[in-house]
């Protein structure tokens, strides 16, 4: 493979997206398993439907570019998800975990918070008004998903863990 | 290993985060060298040495906590790096380079705004007013780098590429 346009790469970005988007679903059905916090599990569960719409969106992305949906390996996720999977393995005790599992998804969401900017401003220069837009949902949405995790945060959910 | 506390899952995450710095680092200067628009191989120049401020900030907060400044493997910083590096090596236009690295130090940035920000709430929670200065000192640097190259973006850096 090489890659000689912005096209070229905004498509490969796309590619490499949707598939962190898949494993990210997966990831965020395990970590609503481990938290205990009922408002910590309500967010993740939102996060897993948001995740799930995320994908369709994508799909949509791909259809209006002429592209089939294929997704390309990401070692950026593999890499953070492995993190995730091995700190969660050592933790035992349910209120650290919560704080472990915060921790995670807010890396998660950074993530994808620097993917979507990215793949919306290159829309933008390569004039896909509509990709674009589907774009920009998402990037809301990512952005209303991390500052409710910071709110959680803020609240002191891991202040019993801290005492 | 085992983490029972927050105070423990808090001393691994900056063992974790200062491996991470030491690897950005490294990361930077090849894409400094990869960079080809000025603007651009200036604003990684600069990102490289407030990285080397961060590392010694960080010896200063394990100084602080009287624990031994010693990093540990933290592979989503691997990931993302590694996935880097692929991309990097199957471009072969020097426009669409610099639009990848602007790209690729976005993610870097969201990582480490997210890893500073949960250690902020994580040294409050704790208690450690010095250790949290110093690491809110590094995420408003993280912050304003990452504006800074939203701003590379926004000006059309990667316009031409796009054309």
């Amino acid at each position: 493979m090489t890659i000689s346009t912005l096209d070229e790469l905004f498509v490969h970005s796309l590619k490499d997206v949707l598939y962190a988007e898949r494993k990210i679903l997966k990831a965020l059905s395990k970590m609503e398993r481990k938290a205990t916090d009922p408002d910590l599990k309500s967010a993740l569960t939102l996060h897993q439907d948001q995740t799930e719409e995320h994908v369709v969106r994508l799909e949509k992305v791909f259809d209006l570019l002429g592209r089939p949906a294929r997704g390309v390996k990401c070692d950026a996720i593999l890499g953070l998800l492995d993190e995730a999977d091995s700190l969660m393995a050592v933790i035992d005790d349910f209120e650290t975990m919560d704080a472990a599992v915060i921790a995670l998804s807010h890396a998660i969401k950074h993530y994808e918070i620097a993917r979507y900017s990215t793949l919306l401003a290159w829309a933008k220069q390569l004039g896909h008004p509509a990709p674009a837009a589907l774009l920009k949902l998402t990037l809301d949405e990512e952005n209303g998903a991390d500052m409710a995790l910071s709110k959680l945060v803020g609240q002191g959910l891991t202040a019993t863990a801290a005492a």
